[in-house]
């Protein structure tokens, strides 16, 4: 592609620089963002700096905070007895919109993957551990991907912290709720049987 | 979504506003730039920043350029009574990337489109006439897309064009090289049939 600007070269460099966006795509961007005022512009622009300027990390959780501490870390009305680990603050927010859940979080920062060299001395681990050794938890429950990754990581962790004294639990695998049983798949289907519920324990409390 | 900061939400909102990047992409794409370092992200960000300030429209032919004039219109071995009008630069890339044109460019900077609001008095119509009437122009070559708008666009500089004294051409319709014919569309074979020329003219000269 021959970008008759190098100006525009450039934008649209950056803008390619990100996942998922091509060059073709990024030039779409970059000359839909030209027929933007200055003021516009700049404001694009000043919101990129600003957000590296100022966000920082929850210290307790690792959730993304514009203070010290999070949200949901101050929020007294939450039981911090109860920690839910997570693989990124994504995941924090799908929880969340969830409405279904009153304890604390610990963001991983990611899970253990030797195909792109994660190990588990990249990722929070230490300060989890630090928590369940030092701090009032009497559950903590593992919710990560239901990968390969993420249940080698479930069992890393469940190493490292069976012998504390607090619960270990993990998200319950099956059907997804609204699906016809036809077509789930068949580890899906099998593990929803396997691990079945007593009826009377699925009502609404 | 509940974004658990303000500047990461201005973010979001800033990449989201441009077409086709959803509100969970543009979180996924701030989330990626919040990992990169601060001279990184003021580099992102000052991209589009010098863009918008540097880069110009060439005075003559509407592409975008870092001067008054773009490389094509300054290029002494251009064809300068050949003008092929396109509605968009990214056409003039297209074309340019054939190699197979050698005069200059105007660009519409849109096609009339009564749905859109876009109205001939919006588009670059005038400088173009003015051209046709002041400058030794021998072809005008109608580039548009081959859409409806495109050939309404096409028939009204038609209207405007015929009584100067200038050839008007338009691109050639038909059957993409490389494809098979039952799989062309109706429409195209019709009119590649319809169309049809001298076996010789096609010899490569």
């Amino acid at each position: 592609m021959n970008i008759p600007s190098k100006h525009i070269e450039e934008a649209v460099e950056q803008l390619a620089s990100l996942p998922s966006i091509g060059k073709r795509s990024a030039l779409r961007l970059v000359l839909h963002l030209l027929k933007r005022s200055p003021e516009e512009i700049e404001r694009f622009a000043q919101a990129f700096i600003t957000m590296k300027s100022e966000v920082k990390q929850c210290t307790s959780c690792g959730n993304i905070s514009d203070k010290e501490l999070c949200a949901i870390c101050l929020n007294p009305n939450r039981d911090t007895s109860l920690i839910c680990v997570v693989e990124d603050i994504r995941d924090i927010m799908a929880i969340e919109a969830t409405s279904s859940y009153k304890g604390i979080y610990h963001v991983l920062g990611g899970i253990i993957s030797p195909m792109d060299g994660i190990g588990p001395s990249d990722l929070n681990i230490d300060t989890l551990i630090d928590k369940a050794e030092n701090q009032e938890i009497t559950e903590i429950i593992f919710a990560l991907s239901a990968t390969m990754e993420g249940d080698t990581t479930n069992f890393y962790l469940y190493k490292k912290l069976k012998d504390f004294d607090c619960n270990i639990s993990t998200l319950s695998r099956g059907v997804a709720v609204g699906s016809e049983l036809q077509y789930a798949d068949e580890l899906t289907l099998g593990r929803s049987i396997m691990q079945r519920l007593p009826f009377e324990s699925t009502f609404q409390k």
